[in-house]
């Protein structure tokens, strides 16, 4: 399902989006570059097979450079999607990454995907031996804490139609390449009623 | 409701639990603790009164010297309490605190309470000039993220039973101060049926 690319470890192009990522949110020296390059390791996953399957404990975080994933629970059989992980997007569970437990969350390539992943003890590396890293790591976790909060929120809040509406305004760019059915779950309904829901934002 | 303590801003006996509370993450140099007692201030909020309001922002984080606050959200008029915080507990609502919105959850002190706060300012000046300032941060913010998704899975997939037994295991040092209401509203259910489930335990 996967293969790591035997690539030597230096600062090349694939890495070149995630150390841009990076630097948005502190600054990186030319070694620290280096060491970016060497933590994250390239990995390929075929269309359908799991980053981060079922009872498994998430080892690694990832960095999309294309295809994309979905986030998804499996509530006594029905598959129940919460989130998606797009290129230039960091894809990882934490409920299972930082204690290091069993993940009840499935991550799955909804396409062909290549990424950039980093294990559990090289992300502590990067703690360590970038000036920044823990930096880097509070601003990410705070992102992905409010956002969870957020996602939780919305299910219990929104009406159907506000979650696809919300869909619309934060995927535009994945309308296309996520199947109906996908899109249905990420709402919280049938297929059949997002059918009803698009025709009637459509007439109006 | 709240008064400052005018007392000069030097290594106190009321910091002291802090330091450690903190030292048991990092490690922190003289001048350092030095910093940690400038920057987090005595504060006094008397029984009931709110050191979060409704749609108010959250504006610090605090670290609870003595007393106990609750978490809980108005939902149409019913108050859900979904958390304690006690003696030696860092207290925040994050949600609110690190995009600084409007808080849709409320914190109330249950007895008088006396704090350390933190100001959302002064927090990132503490990140800015303790060398592992950030880690810190990154921990604690670990911590509470997966505690919230824990307490949030609990709430919608365990018994109110369990709940309860949960509570006791947690908050056994609480056992005797927190009411009824509260320990029901927090169980998710009526103070009738906590009543019932605290006999059944007996019996066992």
């Amino acid at each position: 399902m996967k293969r790591k690319n035997p690539a030597p470890p230096t600062t090349s192009n694939i890495h070149a989006p995630l150390l841009t990522a990076i630097r948005t949110l502190i600054p990186l020296s030319e070694a620290e570059e280096e060491i970016v390059c060497q933590l994250f390791k390239e990995k390929h996953y075929k269309k359908g097979s799991f980053f981060l399957a079922e009872n498994e404990i998430c080892r690694q975080a990832a960095f999309v450079i294309s295809g994309f994933m979905r986030y998804y629970i499996n509530d006594d059989g029905e598959e129940k999607t919460y989130g998606f992980a797009k290129p230039f997007n960091f894809a990882c569970n934490y409920e299972s990454f930082v204690p290091q437990n069993p993940s009840s969350q499935i991550i799955q390539a909804l396409e062909d995907c290549v990424l950039l992943t980093i294990s559990y003890d090289d992300l502590l590396r990067f703690y360590e031996q970038v000036r920044y890293g823990d930096r880097f790591g509070r601003l990410v976790i705070e992102q992905v804490f409010i956002q969870t909060l957020k996602d939780r929120n919305s299910f219990y809040t929104d009406s159907p139609e506000g979650r696809y509406e919300q869909f619309i305004r934060e995927h535009k760019d994945l309308l296309q390449q996520i199947s109906q059915y996908h899109i249905a779950s990420f709402v919280g309904i049938k297929p059949q009623s997002l059918s009803r829901i698009r025709k009637r934002l459509a007439r109006n």
